[in-house]
């Protein structure tokens, strides 16, 4: 039996070690063939690692780093000065081959800039993206990126995220020649700017691909298209939208304006029971795509849970080596266009 | 008393005059000084306005049109070979000044195109935008625009659309000096693209604007700001994501996948009950901005209680008299940027 090993940025994230620690425990008990480098400040931690029996555990090491990215520093000035902070170890023990992947819940754009910095891009990789798996009405997950690593893309890089889109698909949610649309304003060939009716051209020409054409604002959770592409401007305003949509019912559900009803009680409870799948805080993990490592951002207000699922989500990656799958990918569907 | 006349293109929708025709009914009962003009095919309709007592109603006048714009049409071959369609007719009546304003559920590119066309922009206004309020959790609404009349915009572009929302945010939705926000994908000063950015600095120069920042997507629904600007594509994909999460969530409550539980039941009636008024079918009506009259756009999947939201939209614009109050303060901006 193969293992993974994952390296978990225990600082990071607005709660810190009091959740990254007990995510880690319960990744560790959910799969058998997971190993866990967790990465911190060895003082802060210690006796909360010697409580939840972390310090001398078989799957598990410690590696010690003097500093933490803030959630208000800026990218630039992390990446400059901050080279032993747990965020940083993580991405080097990916770099070293120590760690098949690594997770952080810290400040995106200090992990998205320090992890181009020192893992880089694949091969015929322009700019990685970030991807996320999304629940749908069908009950199987669309993928969608990018959302938000870069906020403007041409018509080039839109075609290699729907490659890449596409692998994800393809490994870690297990689906068949994965349909691939591009988030539009209109189903019509005509809608839409510059960019996506170009894009649309190059998908179209894509043999590699199964595209299927445009897909509007409210069909991203319907689940009629597998892999959902767009620049990560657009991507991020719409998962956020999505997010705070959820959240704003969840609220009314649970908390009503003026007075905690019986009925608003039972709406609490139904809520709860109902959707809980569609939770932002649940389906939790975003992968940055197109690198030489696999690396996972938490959301930055994770609880265990939610870290756990993205511990999981770094591990199923790594078993499936998706850098690997999508370097060749993008080697073959290339070479193919050059024919 | 004033009065306000209202041109209503009964034609229009996916449903047409069985649902328009009711709409009218009860905005009329709704609104003593509103009037009336159907506009559509007379052959067609006049059993329907008989049965419904409008043939022969004091506030309500016929006007026939022979031609009806379908669904599908382009909107370039709408405007040059439909002149005699129902939805021409109405902006027609408008400009002429026999109608306050109009109203119509049909093709939203057709519209745009025909209303620009025949109405014209005012003075000051590159492209006109749409705008709609949106529901929020503080109770009060948010109007946000461009929300896809315009898939590409420029910074002095985005300028007047705040300047056009802060006049709808104060005389329809009665807000004193409205706080206006840019949508962008954080809400620190370097985030986002060229565009949002240097927008950011336009607004903040602007001294009659109240502008107070950027805003995610997760905050478009929490009321802090009272006008969200951002451009037609951006604005489109995220409008359209909210209600198709808001439209998946009621399935899901009301229709369990499974079996119609008892649970379920309850599920669905609460849900009925504490979201209907986030519920894109209530909140209906998004208004052509910046045009020589005042243009409503319903949706065309809108039903009788839906459209008539519509119809009571257009005369409350007219009632305030909406285009006017636009160009004088895009006059008083544009004078005082000068000085």
């Amino acid at each position: 039996m193969s293992t993974q090993t994952v390296a978990l940025d225990i600082m990071g994230g607005d709660i810190g070690p009091s959740e990254t620690v007990p995510a880690a425990v319960q990744a560790l008990s959910l799969l058998s063939q997971l190993k866990l480098i967790l990465v911190g400040d060895q003082h802060q931690t210690s006796s909360l690692l010697q409580q939840h029996g972390l310090l001398n555990h078989p799957r598990v090491r410690f590696v010690h780093a003097s500093q933490v990215v803030g959630m208000g520093d800026k990218p630039i000035v992390a990446l400059r000065t901050l080279k032993d902070s747990s965020m940083r170890v993580v991405l080097n023990l990916v770099k070293a081959g120590e760690a098949d992947a690594c997770v952080s819940a810290g400040n995106t754009g200090a992990l998205m800039a320090m992890a181009k910095c020192v893992l880089k891009s694949l091969p015929g990789v322009d700019r990685p993206a970030l991807i996320k798996a999304l629940p749908t009405l069908s009950g199987k997950r669309t993928v969608m990126l990018d959302l938000g690593a870069n906020v403007s893309c041409d018509a080039d890089t839109l075609l290699q995220f729907a490659v890449m889109g596409s692998v994800v698909a393809e490994k870690v949610e297990g689906i068949a020649f994965p349909r691939v649309a591009l988030l539009n304003i209109g189903e019509e060939e005509i809608k839409g700017n510059d960019l996506v009716r170009h894009s649309a051209e190059l998908l179209r020409q894509c043999h590699a691909l199964n595209y299927v054409g445009f897909v509007e604002g409210d069909r991203i959770f319907s689940g009629d298209s597998d892999v959902i592409v767009c620049d990560g401007f657009v991507g991020n305003v719409a998962l956020k939208t999505a997010e705070g949509v959820v959240r704003m019912m969840a609220q009314l559900a649970g908390y009503p304006r003026k007075k905690r009803t019986f009925l608003g009680r039972i709406a609490g409870f139904m809520f709860k029971r109902r959707f809980s799948y569609l939770n932002p805080d649940q389906y939790n993990g975003a992968s940055l795509l197109g690198l030489r490592g696999i690396v996972v951002k938490s959301h930055g207000r994770a609880e265990r849970r939610a870290l756990c699922n993205a511990i999981l989500l770094a591990a199923q990656e790594a078993k499936h080596q998706l850098p690997l799958q999508i370097a060749d990918r993008l080697e073959a569907v290339f070479s193919d266009r050059d024919l």
